[in-house]
């Protein structure tokens, strides 16, 4: 089983991943915990240059686009593909409706590469995605506590409100497979959620 | 003018290209001497996460594609691009389709992503490119006398040998903008051939 969880900043994908992981764990499952961008070793390198501050360059809109599609590939091929081949559970902070939600909804860049991407590189999609939805406001308040902001999450309110917007077409869109979870609820509530849609 | 120079290891392109800048300075051009994979700082790592000899792990076929193309995009939209706007003539060691002879033949890429690739992301082609074509052997003894041999020139001569059949199958599809060199020839001699075929 593959399943990602997606979310704006701050709503709570890693708690929700640490108590899935145990759950996981107690049933007898293998499970394996992976990110996105990143994943990999050289996937973690590419998703260092895409979060950097400041670069000695603008990194351009369709340069950002590939460097996220490298990581992916590399991570799917290499860490969810052999991981589900031995039936493990894959548990991935962030897939491939992330790259619609914050590239094509947040910054603008080109749907038609984007579906054309998609089309030829991600050969695997999520199972179940889970998708933790909560008021911009309450999110940015949480990612702030945490610490230094990276240069998603110094983006203004406003590029947050459309990333929700392109979550909430995509789970329009896949109803079949993007679960929404309240993430204006507490952890525990948050888990059980996640626990029902599991059934 | 933008003007790309291809070949297989060891034909004498850097050569060339020293000898055709000078002699754009001389008539008083501006010129932008440039090369890929690479050609801006963040370009330039992702060319060395290419040409790395041991990763911690096997990079898969898609990812090298997306990281050439990454690569590509930042130093067509970085350099290219806008020194071509200045009017300044741009030496481009290696472009667009050293990925079709060393990803598609060398290697056995698909050659459908790689078009698609080109499509949505390559949206300026030079307008002349050097092919210098010299037997394999020739170009692999220059090469193994300049010292070591990165990952790409460690492959085999068959490796090589298809290289230079799709530099030859891109020569014939494209004959209006490829221009074959008889890279067997001394060093003035190719720089000749050059300056004749630029009129």
């Amino acid at each position: 089983m593959f399943i990602s969880f997606e979310g704006t900043e701050g709503v709570g994908k890693s708690t929700l991943i640490r108590k899935l992981h145990a759950y996981f764990l107690e049933t007898g499952k293998d499970v394996v915990l992976t990110r996105e961008p990143g994943g990999t070793p050289l996937a973690e390198k590419i998703r260092a240059m895409l979060l950097a501050v400041d670069h000695d360059e603008k990194m351009c809109a369709d340069t950002e686009l590939l460097l996220v599609y490298a990581a992916r590939s590399q991570h799917l091929n290499q860490v969810i593909l052999p991981a589900l081949a031995q039936n493990k559970v894959v548990l991935s902070d962030r897939f491939s409706d992330a790259s619609f939600a914050y590239q094509v909804k947040g910054r603008g860049l080109d749907q038609a590469k984007l579906e054309m991407l998609n089309q030829n590189f991600v050969t695997r999609l999520p199972d179940i995605t889970f998708w933790l939805d909560a008021p911009i406001e309450t999110g940015m308040a949480r990612a702030r506590e945490r610490g230094a902001l990276d240069r998603f999450e110094q983006e203004k309110m406003d590029f947050f409100t459309r990333v929700r917007e392109g979550y909430q077409y995509l789970y329009e869109r896949y109803p079949e497979r993007i679960i929404r979870l309240d993430a204006t609820q507490n952890e525990d509530q948050v888990f059980q959620q996640a626990l029902a849609a599991l059934g």
